[in-house]
């Protein structure tokens, strides 16, 4: 399912070091397990896994049914936030890079900025296509996508009626109430709920994330299955061989006792550019405060080996790095002979490609741990649906724990209204008149 | 042009330590002026943009003219690291997010990773379209545009036959020796010199930058006169207002000093996302050696608000902020009025997305400084070849100010090397047996 390799980290953590912090995080898990640590309002995702019912699967399929019979072929998913990544990194990580399976939506996030060029741009994209739309809010009055939905509502309900426009547009939202609720209510438009307790960087398994990716054509049965074994994994593990409870551990003390301040999410592929800014999310927001927390930033190698590799090599040393680490391609190219030998590769003749980029990656291990880079490796067989699923869940369980070790609340997010609060100001929003 | 403002900093850092950085920066500035600090082999890049000639572009040009005659839709411009980012910095900036203006073939990076589905990708696509390549090697042997560009070669050569790809393969390469400078000469491919005193995060505006750039379609010599202004301020302007000296005095002291180990390079629009890719290589690759440096991470706004807003605002305190602020919309579209008003958004009503965007900038930059992240302000009028030659050379030249001050040289990257020699050793190329 998921492998956790924390080699890498041998020369810089001692076993007595580690068996410490591995106490301190059985404390955490107890605390996540048992449900009653800060922020225990938001633990909904624990058993998402398990708790998702087929029905609702059958709702996000009927919807992609539907606008498939009417022939949709642009779907605007509008949300931010974790509204937006979760979806963003499993579509980007399963899809064609340039092709768009016959019979498949395209599928194009708005809302997720305040950018006048782009949404302009999602419009005229609109324009000369057959749109559909899914709207994701708790509340329905965040600024961006509640702008970008006003502005594409309007365009939908213009270009095919009223009528039709409200087969067009699917809610996520509220249970019971908000704007987006009543909205969807009024106009009876499909909806699908975002359970109160599950916030939204953690929402990737609710109908938040779970309905986009059905409309990209994948399947999130294996997802959620992927997503449950795991959770029956960790779950069952109260031990120092927990891969979550490892990696939480050992991040933990990196930071504390070894002066490391910066993570920095390692993948081999440019399938999971958006993996790295997902789990930005989800690390970032549930640790970065009260002064605290492990910088998290990524990479995407080979690339960015020719761009951050230098600095990661040999720049100043407070980094650590995990690798997600994908262990088999999924497509089949190999380098070929070639006669002339030009650019001297007939070494690689009859190679994978994907041999090149694992030997790639394993110097680059050997010589930035060397550089004084403490590695951790999570590794999958393959990327699909199942294993993303499994690599989500992870994610959030060692999150939960890690957060708790370091002393702070994983599941709020006091410092994200400051900036919200001027921003109303500013814009001359009733009831913010001071900054 | 491009205007500088650091009164974020001012609660930061005093005028005395100010004045005591600008005057270290100026004997910097005089090293780099002068050319006799490390590294100096590799200036080429301080007089680029007034040294290119129109030649050049026109040649840039009649590749261009030539392929649209062929009816190319798909460019594949193969390259790594600063061989790939200015170019794709400059289009992804320019271009429609979504479609493609009629004439104008699609741009397609390969070779900037070695990732075995993705180049399966970029074949597939290959095989609808009508294709040409521009590669861009210095040696032509670095591995990842040396795989990728093994593969493609034969692609069109098989697909469009030996002398029809000679016409539709175009190398960027040493103007004397090497690989890819033997193949072209045998193959009888156009190519274009990457001269010897530039290296690669500095090429932007050589042809490994400029030929993709007219190739989409776009106008290098607006480009290059914004960069020949910029060259010609900061170069006649010695002095405590240059704005390269106040970037380069100030980030040295936020690091030397204060403890903010970590620059997060911060725009208002997706469409700079890849500046930021651009600028943590130019700056991490430059400063990043010898234990030392500034870790560079870029956000995207307002999307990243709701990811790393949390730690940014209320994380560890070792983060300091440099936006780069865009004035004008190239786009026009207002948040209309709705009689409902579910959404509680006519306030806004009759404003531009724009103005938006702007207040939420400006919120942030408040709540941020309050909440203890330094921040510098570049802005520019909006968008358009002109002020991105601006900031190409803006960058450049603080860059080559600001690693002297941190005493690196800027100009190599001896950190690249390690990875590559395990790397070698391990896909048992010749002449690399030990790891």
């Amino acid at each position: 399912m998921v492998k956790f390799d924390y080699d890498g980290c041998g020369s810089f953590v001692s076993d007595e070091e580690q068996q410490r912090y591995v106490q301190t995080a059985l404390k955490a898990y107890d605390l996540l397990m048992a449900g009653d640590g800060a922020g225990s309002d938001f633990l909904g995702w624990k058993t998402l896994p398990s708790d998702v019912p087929e029905s609702l699967i059958e709702e996000c399929e009927a919807v992609r049914d539907d606008w498939k019979a009417k022939g949709v072929d642009l779907v605007l998913v509008i949300g931010i936030g974790g509204s937006y990544l979760g979806s963003k990194c499993a579509i980007e990580a399963l899809s064609h890079s340039f092709i768009r399976p016959e019979g498949v939506p395209q599928i194009v996030f708005a809302g997720q900025n305040l950018s006048e060029e782009y949404l302009s741009e999602v419009l005229d994209l609109a324009k000369i296509r057959n749109v559909a739309c899914v709207v994701i809010s708790k509340s329905g009055t965040t600024t961006e996508p509640a702008v970008a939905f006003r502005i594409i509502k309007n365009y939908i309900e213009e270009t095919y009626g009223e009528k039709e426009a409200s087969e067009r547009i699917v809610a996520v939202t509220d249970a019971r109430r908000g704007a987006l609720k009543t909205l969807a209510e009024r106009k009876g438009y499909r909806s699908f709920v975002v359970p109160d307790n599950v916030g939204g960087r953690f929402s990737v398994l609710t109908p938040v994330g779970l309905l986009p990716i059905v409309l990209a054509g994948f399947d999130v049965r294996q997802m959620l299955e992927g997503a449950a074994e795991m959770q029956k994994y960790l779950s069952l593990d109260r031990s120092e061989f927990n891969p979550a409870v490892l990696y939480a551990s050992i991040r933990n003390l990196l930071y504390a006792e070894k002066g490391f301040s910066t993570e920095i999410l390692v993948c081999y592929t440019p399938k999971l550019q958006y993996l790295g800014e997902w789990w930005k999310q989800l690390f970032g927001e549930s640790e970065g405060k009260e002064g605290k927390g492990i910088f998290p930033a990524s990479v995407v190698c080979t690339t960015d080996l020719h761009s951050m590799g230098q600095f990661i090599q040999d720049g100043s040393r407070n980094l650590f790095e995990t690798v997600v680490s994908v262990e088999k391609s999924n497509r089949d190219l190999t380098v070929f002979p070639d006669g002339q030998n030009y650019d001297e590769l007939n070494y690689l003749a009859g190679q994978h490609v994907e041999h090149c980029n694992a030997m790639a990656q394993l110097g680059t291990s050997m010589a930035h741990i060397e550089g004084g880079v403490p590695q951790m490796v999570l590794s999958i067989e393959r990327i699909n649906e199942r294993n993303l699923g499994s690599l989500f869940y992870f994610f959030e369980f060692s999150c939960g724990i890690s957060a708790y070790m370091l002393g702070v609340n994983p599941f709020n997010q006091p410092g994200v209204e400051t900036y919200k609060h001027k921003m109303f100001a500013l814009l001359k929003k009733p009831g913010y008149e001071s900054i």
